[in-house]
């Protein structure tokens, strides 16, 4: 069998191409060292790999001086478990042995996109992630971003914000204490973040909150209204408990307002005018992309991945791509 | 002797009422059970100590589930130490028994501008750390702030920004790209601080980046401009160094326009127009404050504790204060 890999800084996916295995860890690179474990694992899983897809985007991680060293890290690690590996670069094509690293970064979005040109050939695809969003337009099967991380925060087709580990003091400046009726200046410091303003509000449960606290307490919505109480100072009991949860519901209303803002920046531009039909929503913060879609004035046809493909393969969506265009790369001898 | 301490979320401050002994050691209590071996080697360096006074904040620190519980953490270590201890409150009171923790949270600006009040009756005091700055006004000898942070914050008093420590991520949603003459977004991540920021605009040397890094790498420029970089997902090589050194140049100028708003809005209030001539400033930080001065209107005398007292006491000058205070309050025989 084929299997596919996406190796991010915060979590590593892997998928099979029927997307019958479909699997994600938590796996921080920057400050954890554990990846040739958890992919010998993942080889438990499956002994019967022949070949490995993979895409990435944890050479970024910070632990890593400069990403191309990020990139033979990964190649290292993944090729110490595996035989056969093929890594997708951002052009589209497989590559055994990689000669410029700088065409392996932040690939992994290519693959979804790649995929998805088998069911349209013009539409937009937002994946927003615990910790970043894409929105990535295509139009007749062109792929219409630029390629790196920079040139898309450049181009707008890569927002910096997420559904889980953004940090709620790079949201806003201040928020509103609403049994005082004022606003408070936010604490500069990463007492809480996005998981928690979601868990507080509902929209995700425990066990959709996958990553790290900041304080390393508890994930119950508690520990979240605590850690989401210390971003003015106080404890809970200082403020009301529809303090808390005002607080967390504006700081999601920034986020969704953020995130349409970067939406209609994208879907406005003039070189593909009314062309886009179809939107592609992906990822843990799909609940936020449909809200955030919401405010946008034209009507699309809004197509969520994980109704298309089912959750499973949906939360590990690069990695089921990867895999599936290795195999059709294979069968169609383009390799 | 006496002792003064000051246990902070970051370091820890110890210092004698002449100040011939001061030190100041790195500890963040969020993730470092280390507090009781700092304080014993703190009683190795003073064998002669009788009597310890203490001021804390590092009560905030987010390990603790509430603050009463940092209080009583860091009372137990201290006591396990020094037999004969007195913690200052926030009315300027020492008391050996805590019987409300809550008035114990973050005093030590307390005990500076009680300290400072033997030279002037009328002044303000600005003191900006590794995380936060204190702008406190005293009229006739009063302190002419709320106690509380969160009170403080909601005031003014409190402005949550350092000249270290400070997350460069939650200081800008974009920053100017020299070289390419457009504004790019800022990464939502932790990659690079206020620290770096100064060491590259040469404001801070090597050794006063006192806390860690982001990344857990070096405190060189070159170390810093790398961090730096990253906030806009580049490696240096892809960015100039005008590019990086100006990125750098508009943070600061953020800071100091955050900060010079601040003390102007303090400066503003009608209570005391015209009262305030004197200014004492001081931290890690008193280089930001200078230039965030130079931009408000009026005349003041400013007077740098560094400049009074020297550098070593004002470093460290909470503990300098408390200490100081604990001394008068025996020889008055005010306990």
């Amino acid at each position: 069998m084929i299997l596919g890999l996406d190796i991010g800084g915060a979590n590593t996916k892997a998928s099979s191409p029927d997307g019958c295995y479909a699997r994600s860890v938590y796996l921080p690179l920057w400050k954890d060292s554990r990846l040739e474990d958890i992919l010998f694992k993942i080889k438990e899983d499956c002994p019967d790999v022949e070949k490995v897809a993979v895409v990435m985007t944890g050479e970024g991680a910070d632990n890593f001086l400069e990403k191309r060293l990020g990139v033979r890290y990964i190649k290292q690690n993944v090729e110490s478990v595996f035989d056969d590996v093929y890594y997708l670069n951002v052009d589209g094509t497989f590559e055994k042995d990689i000669t410029d690293e700088k065409k392996f970064f932040s690939a992994n979005w290519i693959a979804s996109v790649i995929k998805l040109m088998e069911l349209e050939e013009d539409f937009l695809f937002i994946d927003m992630g615990s910790t970043t969003t894409d929105i990535i337009p295509v139009i007749d099967g062109r792929i219409c971003s630029r390629k790196t991380d920079f040139e898309r925060l450049l181009d707008g087709t890569l927002i910096y914000i997420g559904a889980l580990r953004t940090d709620v003091s790079t949201m806003a400046e201040k928020v509103k204490i609403l049994s005082r009726d004022r606003y408070s200046p936010i604490a500069k410091e990463r007492y809480a973040q996005m998981a928690d303003v979601y868990n507080i509000l509902g929209s995700i449960k425990e066990k959709d909150y996958i990553c790290e606290t900041p304080d390393g307490k508890g994930r119950s919505i508690e520990d979240s209204k605590r850690r989401l109480a210390r971003i003015v100072c106080c404890d809970l009991e200082d403020l009301e408990d529809c303090d808390v949860v005002h607080i967390a519901d504006e700081i999601k209303m920034v986020e969704i307002n953020m995130l349409s803002d970067g939406i209609n920046k994208i879907l406005n531009k003039k070189e593909w005018d009314g062309r886009i039909e179809n939107i592609f929503i992906a990822g843990s913060g799909e609940f936020v992309v449909r809200a955030a879609l919401k405010r946008v004035k034209d009507l699309y046809n809004i197509n969520s991945l994980s109704e298309i493909f089912g959750d499973e393969i949906s939360s590990v969506f690069p990695a089921f791509s990867v895999g599936s265009l290795l195999e059709r790369s294979l069968k169609d001898n383009l390799i």
